[in-house]
């Protein structure tokens, strides 16, 4: 079944955005009548109906949500720098979004090669892995700022650093707790600096292991996503 | 430290292939005398010197092997049907090489969008990857078969097939034993048939899920992979 994004779903009769109804109605071709889908990206996916196929102003009419659909009890945000290729950034926010994540933030390290992104474009990237994937959470996505501004920000819930040492053995898995909120940080392509790391400890983050394997910057922040749900399905 | 691939390798002075030995020289510019790393695609590590920086036939020493690296005691195999856009199946063998694989069996489903592919472009993937990820093990990739001669050739081990389907309760993560060989079928967009899962259950395979999440092709590949990784970290 297709699946549209109204921000502002809530039941009854709605407009569907003008770019969804000209995919929904030029594109897609659907006609009155036909079963669709509807995510609001918080939360709430609807079992609906195309009332007026208008190529700018779609008309459709919306059952109540599926109860509990993407319901999961903690809130998982990834702190990640932006990779010298842009398309594996890109790739780590469709397949998070997949795996399940609520959000993203970008941080420029010591040796980061990649210190602007468009956030909109990878918006866009996120709204389509939410629609692909029939969810109905859209994950937030947070403007690149310094890594030393993000690591004072509050946070709250459990903090990691991902950071690959031989020193570091406590792992991931063991680590985290489930339906408990988590945040990770995860380095640039040339890791964390030393003194990125003692700042991090120095402000409540936790150094840990994603495990053996040594993986790059974008497999790192989609192995401890999945990690992170994982543990949450296996120890509650 | 650079690494580089000679499937031959033991120990002493040995030439490395020609287009690694270009690359060594022409590309990278490394002059003889520094330290690199060898693997031989087999479970071998060796720390190296490079002894004579010639552009077609470089020579290099290498030393014993490092012990125990990259060893895992299992086999694990996952069969897939090829996504309609190669760039996922690519992406999945590059991102399953960083976890850990040891086999990839490729087939034709009745839903399969793509029937064909280049295994030799495959190869040169996984290669690449290995080298990236600093991997001793070359993932075997095999040709594209039909399902149901894949279905029905014989493996040994745990097999199981993940299937989208709201009566498949059990988890992959509580299925699957540790330590024990492990071939997991992975469908295409659109999923098996029910025919296929019939003949998968015949012939010894059980379905299983990979949780809550609505995954593609290649994701489902991954974080499968992941799992049996993880399960092996978990309970042994």
């Amino acid at each position: 079944m297709h699946i549209f994004y109204l921000p502002e779903a809530t039941q009854g009769y709605m407009n569907l955005p003008e770019e969804e109804s000209k995919h929904c109605v030029r594109v897609l071709r659907l006609e009155a009548g036909e079963n669709i889908l509807i995510t609001n990206g918080k939360g709430h996916l609807f079992d609906a109906t195309l009332i007026d196929a208008h190529p700018k102003k779609a008309i459709v009419e919306l059952s109540a949500a599926r109860k509990g659909y993407d319901y999961w009890p903690f809130h998982l945000h990834i702190a990640i720098a932006p990779t010298k290729n842009i398309e594996r950034l890109e790739w780590f926010l469709e397949k998070a979004t997949e795996i399940g994540i609520d959000e993203i933030s970008l941080f420029t390290s010591y040796h980061s090669e990649r210190r602007i992104v468009k956030t909109e474009r990878l918006e866009k990237i996120l709204t389509a892995a939410m629609k692909q994937s029939v969810k109905s959470r859209l994950p937030k996505i947070n403007d690149v700022i310094p890594f030393d501004r993000f690591i004072k920000s509050e946070i709250k819930g459990q903090k990691f650093i991902a950071w690959i040492d031989d020193e570091v053995s406590e792992q991931l898995l063991d680590a985290c707790l489930p339906e408990t909120d988590c945040t990770i940080l995860i380095g640039p392509e040339g890791d964390f600096s030393k003194e990125e790391v003692n700042l991090a400890i120095e402000n409540g983050y936790k150094p840990i292991s994603l495990g053996k394997a040594r993986l790059r910057t974008e497999t790192a922040g989609l192995a401890s996503c999945h990690i992170v749900q994982l543990i949450n399905y296996l120890k509650k």
